[in-house]
């Protein structure tokens, strides 16, 4: 049996020194590895060089990736070379990446050049415009400015591509909100799994997160399976659920 | 005698779970510490999380901070609490930080309402205006949009106030650009010493970075003091000339 675990949290670059980080320490993905590994499962583990790894293992084999696209060329790969009992994505993923930005000046001047043939209106067409001309900096942005203009836009949604190239695999989303209600928590994270096409999703509000409490509950569509208090409780718990072959009742 | 370094990158928060973040291992200072350590000398370390740490020893306090407002505080208490021989600021601090975000609807909506009180042109005082409009969105910004814009502004320049602080102390500057010529990048080190009252600054090229490799140049204001190779190499210059007493020539 194979399964395929994603934790920490993506970086998409803005130029060759900075970078829009999605802050994962990867510690509970590296529980749910290390409760698996010491059923004798085969782990594929993706991750990021800043994130917790676990211990080495025969059964581990680690792939490093750093932004959305590495992501989704690791994914696409792994999923065409083996087939996966479960696929737990853990991994916080950037929904954004930088797709253009200006110094103030030459933001200014972009974007007044435009207007007029725009009505003076400053449509989704003439951001598209703006957005799609060429970047004229490369390498590091220069600080001689008063402010940095940055437009970013959507990044694939990678984790609908796991179904998508195998429907048997029992699919375990992740879905993390701040401070909301539990209905709306509840809500979101069904929505996400509908969306997804997951089996199961691990619904958690960071606002509950703290050193030794980490509160997860995970639920299919219409079913809550359990709650775990701290991250070897839910890793207990993930684990639990699928090596327990449970349908998802979705 | 008592060193003062600072090392690793700064990350600025954009809301709850994603930051903008400079990229640096931190393994340089980490060097410096380590060979300052060795001659015995007494070191508070100014570092983050996410960057490598000199081995523990009773003559080294860690400190930790995230953003740029946090090393400010930070070193503001230090240099206050302390008089220190020299200070070598190696971190790689933000220069800008996010001032204002919107999703695609909430930006045009936002300037196309201002336009007109700014006779249809996009000028700095609508860009401040637009800035200074509150951030509607707490915790985390919501990802159902095609874009995202960012504004950002000018971070202070916590360099600027070591030698306001502790006039007497010798400050070691660091000038990272991207795939210049030396001639600019000693231009461009020996223009950010002046500015910052440093008496020395190591000058160092991305590209010439790589796995086994650093190639850093520790310069005064109007000489080259050596070319180190390796992190190392760097350090033990670093420390050298430091520790020899060599007045900047600047």
């Amino acid at each position: 049996m194979r399964i395929l675990i994603t934790a920490g949290g993506t970086s998409e670059k803005i130029d060759s020194v900075r970078s829009i980080t999605n802050h994962s320490t990867g510690s509970l993905g590296k529980a749910i590895a290390e409760a698996l590994l010491e059923k004798g499962i085969e782990i594929d583990y993706v991750t990021t060089r800043q994130a917790k790894q676990p211990a080495n293992d025969s059964r581990l084999t680690v792939h490093s990736i750093e932004g959305t696209l590495g992501l989704l060329n690791c994914l696409e790969s792994l999923l065409s070379a083996h087939t996966y009992f479960a696929v737990i994505h853990s991994m916080a993923v950037s929904d954004f990446t930088p797709a253009n930005s200006w110094s103030q000046e030459a933001f200014l001047t972009a974007i007044n050049q435009l207007l007029p043939q725009f009505d003076n209106q400053v449509s989704p067409e003439l951001l598209e415009t703006l957005v799609a001309q060429s970047m004229e900096q490369s390498g590091k942005l220069s600080s001689n400015t008063d402010h940095l203009v940055m437009v970013l836009k959507k990044t694939p949604k990678v984790i609908q591509r796991i179904k998508a190239k195998q429907p048997q695999t029992k699919l375990v989303g992740f879905k993390l909100l701040v401070d909301v209600s539990e209905e709306t928590l509840f809500q979101v994270a069904r929505d996400s799994l509908a969306k997804n096409q997951a089996d199961y999703v691990l619904a958690n509000d960071l606002t509950t997160i703290k050193e030794d409490q980490h509160i997860g509950h995970l639920l299919t569509a219409d079913k809550k399976i359990g709650t775990g208090h701290t991250k070897p409780e839910i890793a207990a718990l993930i684990v639990d659920t699928l090596l327990k072959n449970e349908e998802p009742l979705g």
